[in-house]
């Protein structure tokens, strides 16, 4: 099966750059083709491959595209591909320790060199996940069973308006009601107001309520904004709270060193969400969280039974069903072990800046061009703007911009997207994918600045 | 890469009916290697390949191996593999229907054919996860949403004394209180006894609690029982809870025709768990949760913002992000619409008869030999037995029991696992795995045969 499969992919991969940015305006009968019975008997192999690269993939966003500049891209490093195969044919189990001690130690070293990348203390470690969904789920319950224990009465957790929404969710499955979702007004630059914050939080104690729990953005989606990391940290300190970090797009930036500073404060998190599958370019499915006191984390999670082999309670070896909420599945540290022993962090380094210096060569450009603004500079590697034309109201301004992302995407060579703040629609360019190079980036100019300038369409 | 490691894997593949069924006695220093420095550049595929084959993969319980009827076990299907290398290099996002609407189709084709074959109403639907665990917590949010609300006070659910504990602990991250997780005892087949559970219920009620979730067990994993479904479903009915089944070992018996009647009212669950990775020998990684009502599952778990692209709100196109914590997320239904649609429906229907056969082979001959006693029959393909000894105390039995399993696994040809259930300790057999057939069956036969006569070891 593999002898036939590969040649199959790698012959589609070479197609990448040629391949549209996008393409999903799908037939439905070509969907409903799809509704079919359950086969009784089996299918030849070259069929099923031919229908799913012919029929299924073209379908869709590009996300393994250079073009791919929408949302916060995820990658699709190979050599994670040929780790996942490998964990799928020899299918160790590694969410107990005692099943596979080598797998869960290379799964562990991988968490401590994120650890150690991430300047966090020593002792500190986590556990991977699918995404930063589940990342800051597991984190939500964490901090909640560290600081209320079972009764969930006036539990209060902080969020700042521009906080990715998957934060609000995780704090709704962990039982926390709406009304203990607080949240914080934003400054001019999209960033959580620590002084709105603290007043909030004396507010709910003199109501008798229990706060327990600030949300921070270590870059937010809509215009990459960087909470103030340390003066949170501060002030989850001095009040008692537990201090969460949501760094599934920009965490990872901390590893270019000149992007150290603004990522300040990413250190101090009790608990911190990074994607690999956005800021390490691995494939869709790839989330961690790390944090500073194992012992919490376990505490919320940890759970045995007579049918499980011997649990460990050190802090050298982990049983990570007892880190999460899940017991199977699949052999996650090989997929960020290999990359990183093959390729060698300098090669993810070089990567991030390069991210990063393509956002700022972009961003320049596009605000040079009239009537353009910028949300604001980017901070990582993303940046959102608009184009504004005197005369026209927030409405009308609002439809020529919907309009002109629709003209930029129709050449399907990069693919923007757009967010909506208080009510001003913008568009956005995040640069995050492995592929994305200049000449890539600079194709996206000449088309951005051709519609810029052809407002009529 | 994907040259190079290939042909490594399949050489690897080849040895597996004579590696040793299990290998965990790592030396210490063995784990100690892999604390290294992360490496600045890169090192050689080869080099890595081997260390991967050679010094992590061997240290582990063989979970790919027949040998292996410990635990429930893993699959380790070959095309699945195939179909995570095909999601891996093409790294399409199916969280979202917009974002690859065929992708989604066939996930969506999936769930709708499994909804099929468990006999679930037409409009059934649900989500893939990465094993039970997740599936049973998803289940029990929606439970949680679905009859409380936000209101957690005095919620009662209700589990047996022989649930498998990560259904406890999906409760538990739900964030209803341990007081309201109530254990009904079982009867003298290690099934939920719904006369207790009934009394319960009203004393509940009686005291101004707010019962809201019956979860069953369609196969446990101490001795294979499986919890009356009916009379619970309709207890549900009548008492308005809803009805969750864990049917992550057992409940995909249901393909085989003869082993329906026993299943019945898995059919009738407002929530049911499977875990492919178990009945239907994918790789770890791959649970399925399966909801009567999809508009509760989306209730408790939707949730919206101005980045995303426009989501669906309807029966036939779904986007899986509002059905589950999990925004991103791998491309996971092509793990198993490759293999179904590859093999058939057939082929799993025959393999999950053929361990059903080997288990009741197995049982019947180990329950001939002098003084052995079994839990019970098996119902599925597991089983539990222990020697008994005239004139020892139960403890003393205990230890003949714990040193009888580890001189079976000490020839590390077949694994077994054990339980302790009230005192009495059990040694385990669960045949479920792809490549356990008659012969080596018959080989762990043997092996268990001659440790049971020679009980001084």
């Amino acid at each position: 099966m593999l002898n036939a499969t590969v040649p199959r992919l790698l012959r589609w991969f070479e197609t990448l750059e040629d391949q549209p940015s996008h393409a999903t305006e799908c037939p439905p009968e070509h969907l409903a083709a799809f509704r079919e019975p359950l086969p009784e008997s089996g299918r030849p192999l070259e069929g099923l491959l031919d229908r799913l690269i012919d029929d299924v993939v073209p379908w869709s966003f590009n996300t393994a595209g250079p073009g791919y500049l929408a949302y916060v891209p995820g990658g699709g490093l190979p050599s994670t591909a040929v780790a996942e195969l490998f964990a799928a044919i020899t299918n160790r189990y590694a969410g107990v320790c005692a099943a596979a001690p080598v797998a869960v130690e290379i799964e562990t070293q991988v968490l401590r060199w994120l650890c150690e990348l991430m300047g966090m203390p020593k002792g500190a470690l986590g556990v991977m996940t699918t995404g930063g969904s589940l990342s800051n789920f597991i984190g939500a319950v964490a901090a909640r069973h560290d600081r209320l224990g079972e009764d969930l009465t006036g539990a209060c957790a902080y969020v700042s308006s521009e906080i990715h929404h998957c934060m609000t969710k995780a704090l709704r499955l962990a039982g926390i009601p709406s009304a203990g979702i607080r949240t914080v007004p934003v400054d001019d630059q999209f960033r959580l107001d620590p002084s709105a914050l603290r007043a909030l939080i004396l507010e709910d104690r003199a109501a008798g309520k229990r706060p327990f729990l600030v949300c921070a953005s270590a870059g937010t989606v809509n215009t990459g904004a960087i909470d103030p990391l340390t003066d949170i940290a501060d002030l989850c300190a001095d009040e008692d709270l537990w201090f969460h970090v949501d760094g599934a797009y920009g965490a990872l930036f901390r590893l270019v060193p000149e992007l150290e500073a603004p990522l300040r404060g990413v250190e101090r998190a009790d608990s911190l969400v990074l994607d690999p599958h956005k800021g390490l370019f691995l494939p869709y499915g790839t989330g961690v969280l790390l944090v500073k006191d194992l012992r919490a984390l376990r505490a919320a999670h940890d759970a045995d039974a007579a049918y499980l082999p011997p649990l460990n309670e050190g802090e050298e070896q982990v049983d990570f069903c007892n880190l999460s909420p899940e017991l199977s599945r699949d052999w996650r540290g090989i997929r960020l072990w290999l990359p990183f022993m093959l390729h060698g962090i300098q090669a993810f380094r070089d990567a991030l800046r390069e991210k990063h210096e393509l956002a700022i060569h972009a961003a320049e450009a596009i605000a040079q061009e009239p009537g353009v603004v910028l949300a604001h500079a980017p901070r990582l590697s993303l940046f959102a703007f608009r184009q504004t034309f005197e005369g026209l109201s927030l409405e009308q301004e609002n439809r020529r911009n919907e309009d002109l992302l629709e003209r930029i995407n129709h050449h399907r060579r990069a693919m923007l997207t757009s967010t909506e703040i208080d009510g001003t629609f913008w568009l956005r360019v995040c640069v995050l994918h492995l592929r994305t190079h200049r000449e890539r980036v600079d194709e996206a100019l000449r088309i951005v600045r051709e519609e810029l300038r052809n407002p009529g369409g």
